[in-house]
């Protein structure tokens, strides 16, 4: 008996970035594996290999004439974690093939940076350590001027995917009361997580501290703007952490300005940021260069991830841990390419 | 029938430093308030109230001849939360007058603090913010070359009374093995708290983020030093949160300069530090002006722990919140007092 | 603009069974609902609503000539909480019509009863009622010879499904070593819940108390028999909270007959249990007719649920408190019709 | 070097009851082992170590004749978990001498059990399997018209002591809203362990489940009677597992015979309960022989407590884990001497 082919296509990725040697050594028993990553996988020998191919790990082009090419496939894996318009899915559902991503390995780096930032923004962390270099701290109740307690104060999530959902779990101790803005979910998954559903306007006049965990979409592109952060109590902190499309960018950056709100950011509406981005001196902002998600530790999660459902996918059963392409919401996700990894 | 006097001479707090006003109103229902906060209450006016005083809030001296005198004494309450050898503990004990401090009132915002200064360590928060404003930042996993994750890192703990504690508490949802050294504590007491009991050697060598929460005492000074901080792996943190005095402070910060370790501290031999002292430019080191106790909060706790317990106490009840002074254990302090509030 | 129909054929349950006012309310907002629950909606009725319904609350046969005619179904919610093959799923697929159940409203019950069973077996509560009431209780340490603490004894859980899961997060308190078995499942879910997967032979021999959640599959059915009851240390308690099939149901009552463990059942071979059954009068035994998940709040759940997720659908979101069918794995499943509510 | 005599005088207990081997030898390298546990060790011998004697571990009687002649004498631990008129406590606090007792080795168990017998009221655990029996069972939701889910239901906690708050931890992930009674504490301490302060009053009427932890007191018997059973919910669960004295026994009973309340008692007035009491023929009273807290491993656990916080004596240091002997507050107590084990 003939072995399938796992067809590992993995750009922006590379195989040893997001799998440990043992992960690896799991990959190497599902099939014979047939790698491209110095760049992607040329047209005719993904050809040649389709017909035997069972799996793929990456983001070949997969459109209608490949899977009617690719008898034997049985899930795309998607190792980028953003859902491209270069796979059929419609077809693939009618065909019973796999489309998954395991993007939550991004999750729990994020969710613990977003805390890290958070308290960050609340204590006065980096500006005291700044002020101290420049001969300028203040001790005690002084130096807690500005500052607030993390514990106990109204917390705003708006998107409760994966990464919203662990960060609530991370900051149970603390004892917040959390509002949840996510218009597509229903009341019972926020209120099971002990949050509070309430409407983006509610959620940013009454939050003390609120974190931006949304995927972009079609419908959401700079839905909190001039408006939103007008509505933020004096003091308060935003935390951008998932897109910059989904905020005004620059009336966040405003907002920051002129000492209405504390903003922390890990991205920007273009990576890398211009040298002379004047964002690089603007007082009030924690920059970090989106680097909360990428860790070690979570590119190789997300190559666990990926092996683990693929084994069970091979076994018959359906995928536990990475997330499936819904055909009828995939279109609506505005992600870019990522560039870097 | 009169009512006994509350002598309150809380200097170098103030009533309204510590006390909010329905907290103030409970104080003054518990007797004739008496009130010295702009000078030490003078000892004429001291002799004066001894008679009729009921309850005392603050630090007056209380040595014998005081107490003689003192026949209606129910408790010292001092809000400093430091006890000097300015009472004379054994009589108080002798005759039922209790001695406690609400010092666990700081507990709560140093823990906090604690944590978000180890996340900064292990994310590279602080150092982000600056190299990108340096223009120098790093993407994505080239921004994490030498960042860890704080979940799941091997945690030890020095020192585990109330802040100790409470810390571990907070840091549940990251799943740390946490290692305890606290020589005062029977290994039941870490246990049920779900850590385990280490030698300081272990302790040092095995964890990847160390806390200092100890007080000093007439045994530990600067018992952890160069000896110590050589055990420590490469690239692991260190948190100094309690006391300067606990550590060899030198050798601690050349362990950070040399980048063995990541260092952070909130206390320093001499406060407030020197305005040359080379620690204000040392790499690798997260400066905290001994800010992390002294919120609003905190010193509004002290004074509501304070009257809570006063009330338990004028029916009778023992004191729930505060901490006793032990005859037997208090003379190992080697607090100073307090100068700035 | 004409709305379109809410078919709602539910038996065996009935609309206000699974339904509060308010759910019900938000149902009517849905479309034209037309209900059928004296009787399962007659064949002429429903070819003549099939044009125009667009949501099926129920488990009406729904061949490929149903779904021919039903051009704007968006979704098939079985209320009974069991995919019988009355549905052609992968047409459903293909078309992108939802076939979703809300199953998971029972989890909750079932858990918590779950834990008062073991809570039961493990501290001797029946037993010690009815020797009390026979007038031979046993006081103190006495009455304790043959129980033990559920807290801390090494537990393990077979099928980590919904149920499984919500069980563990109740048990958390108890700090209990946890062994999980799930085929169906890769390690990382089970780790992620702190739990250990493990084989069913270490399962059955290590755990103190052993819990079955698993569904009947057409590969499991009597795969725990005696000798996996063998396997278990003599005192331990075994407690089938799922369906019977999954267990030799005659060698589980044995092992309960001879001493050789404790058994706490929810699940029979044939409900309702024939009176003259020997297991009524068999010692070792805790029983429950098949009604730990069948409370009142469990079937409001699982309407609400039905309505929420039908709410998103509607807006074309996807659903996110039921479960699918997944063609690929809806076959394996061996549940009868539901006879009793 | 001579070394002090540790005096074991530990009945109604004995030493191997409360103590497993390594504990043992922990004891032995505490002093020289004098143990008198076939009867209260005999005046003359007591006369004789006094001189010598560093540790008491039991009942002794210790009037101030004999703490004159003890000058060595560091501790009593009483292992009886009651303290007597039998020991002049206020000349022990002078002389600093500890008087500790380890009672909180009983909490464990106790709350265990109570979540188990409330589990038991709550879903008709005994109560189902005694129908099963009789053939009278009832499946499903038939099976639960009497029935409610204690996660959700308001609860109440009377006295809120280690016993209270380990219970309160044991049912956090069941989302309870909590009330407290107990005029020993104040606010903050219940509410910092998320439970609200009430009256009694508002505890009774509000609560669908109500525990009694308290101990007795000169001031708390039968504090709850026939008119605090009578501001219940029909339906609603008592459970009395602390002192049978701190209620009205026979009004409770009552409550449960007519059905007004459902009852759990682990505690009688007089035990062992008379054989024709009949209690013992009562319907909805779960029954249990003052056998919740002791549990073998409760016995052990309450030696391991007083040899560990004996070697902290020993060492200087304060003790941990055992409750000290209050003079100002301990003659409130009205605990009878333990008979049974």
């Amino acid at each position: 008996m003939t072995r399938g082919v796992v067809l590992v296509d993995p750009l922006p990725r590379i195989v040893d970035l997001i799998m440990e040697p043992d992960v690896r050594n799991r990959l190497e028993r599902l099939g014979r594996v047939v790698i491209s990553e110095d760049r992607p996988m040329p047209a005719e020998q993904v050809e040649e290999l389709l017909p035997d191919t069972v799996l793929i790990f990456g983001q070949t082009d997969m459109p209608r004439e490949r899977l009617d090419r690719a008898r034997n496939l049985k899930a795309i894996i998607n190792v980028e974690s953003n859902f491209l318009p270069n796979v059929d899915y419609q077809t693939c559902v009618e065909r019973g093939i796999w489309v998954i991503t395991p993007a939550a390995a991004f999750a729990p780096p994020v969710a613990e940076a977003a805390l890290g930032m958070a308290l960050d923004l609340a204590r006065g962390i980096t500006q005291a350590d700044s002020e101290f270099r420049a001969g300028n701290e203040q001790y005690g109740l002084a130096g807690n001027k500005t500052t607030f307690r993390f514990a106990g104060a109204p917390i705003g999530i708006i998107g409760f995917g994966d990464l919203g959902r662990q960060f609530r779990d991370l900051i149970r101790p603390f004892k917040n009361f959390v509002r949840v803005f996510d218009p597509w979910l229903p009341a019972e998954v926020i209120t099971r997580a002990d949050c509070a559903p309430a409407t983006l306007e509610e959620l940013m006049s009454e939050s003390q501290v609120i974190f931006v965990f949304a995927s972009v979409t079609s419908d959401n592109q700079a839905f909190i703007g001039a408006r939103e952060f007008a509505l933020m109590k004096r003091g308060a902190a935003f935390l951008l952490m998932s897109r910059a499309a989904v905020v005004d960018f620059p009336a966040m950056v405003r907002a920051a300005e002129t000492g209405h709100i504390l903003v922390a950011t890990d991205v920007f509406p273009e990576e890398p940021v211009a040298s002379d981005d004047p964002i690089r001196s603007t007082p009030g902002i924690l920059l970090s260069a989106h680097r909360t998600g990428g860790t070690r530790d979570a590119f190789y999660a997300l190559g666990a991830m990926a092996v683990a459902d693929a084994e069970l996918i091979m076994k018959g059963l359906a995928p536990q841990l990475c997330r499936r392409a819904d055909p009828m919401t995939v279109g609506r996700f505005r992600s870019k390419p990522v560039s870097v990894s």
